[in-house]
């Protein structure tokens, strides 16, 4: 299975967080699947908040970040009946804003799974509800309002 | 004049952002002058958003977190009638919510303004407006829910 920033045009896929053509970043994957996002990650050791053996809040917000935005791009295709793949150019999102509400302490060291549902689609507007898991735990919610970029931005 | 986050205390140092026991990291420094805080940062070319030439998202919020965490230890600080640097171990604050606004696109290559203002101190709860600012423009606000870590926590 594709993952949606595989389907960004290369023109759009060059952010630190999750572009294909960007080799230095953390090339975050997400899927969608039965209505629901999913990414996974594990932060390097290097990427830790200021008391050691968790994982730095900065971390948190770009995963919830990059992550809401390939989601409101695959929502969008799937309300307008279409995959990403299919696309010759897919919609490519970017965020208008994001709230971020830490719940828990994030652990280093163990694989975290970023999720989003999708709140509204309105036009070129999509709203995100995100959150990310550590070991079954709720570390964050987010929700998102993303914006679709124009064709040829 | 001693930047905010080098007064941490070395067991609260090591966050990926601002941390000065963290090498590997930005290591931010923020500064509390005329009840404003101000820090400036140049992210590396690596930091690209989805188009090159500006700043990931990512980015913006990990600049906004840590500089809001660094304002709501001074203000809270200037609040109690003594500076960061005149105490043995200065309070410590963390997130507990932020919101980012991404107003402007950010531009890669130039020195970045972060800027700090107190909303409100209210026991260990501490609120500050937020804003980034590249070449005199606001690329983005924000607004932060801070909380001080308990002493011995």
């Amino acid at each position: 299975m594709k993952a949606i920033q595989d389907c960004y045009p290369p023109k759009y896929a060059h952010c630190y967080g999750c572009g294909h053509g960007n080799p230095a970043g953390y090339q975050l994957k997400s899927y969608l699947q039965e209505g629901i996002t999913q990414a996974r990650f594990t932060p390097g050791m290097q990427y830790s908040g200021g008391v050691p053996g968790h994982v730095y809040g900065g971390m948190i917000a770009s995963l919830l970040d990059c992550h809401g935005t390939a989601s409101a791009a695959a929502f969008a295709s799937h309300e307008r009946g279409v995959a990403m793949e299919e696309q010759i150019e897919p919609p490519r999102f970017v965020t208008a804003s994001l709230k971020v509400d830490f719940k828990n302490p994030t652990p280093q060291g163990v694989e975290l799974l970023v999720r989003g549902e999708l709140i509204s689609v309105e036009g070129r507007k999509v709203r995100v509800a995100l959150s990310l898991h550590a070991n079954d735990v709720v570390c964050a919610t987010g929700e998102m309002l993303a914006i679709e970029l124009r064709a040829g931005a």
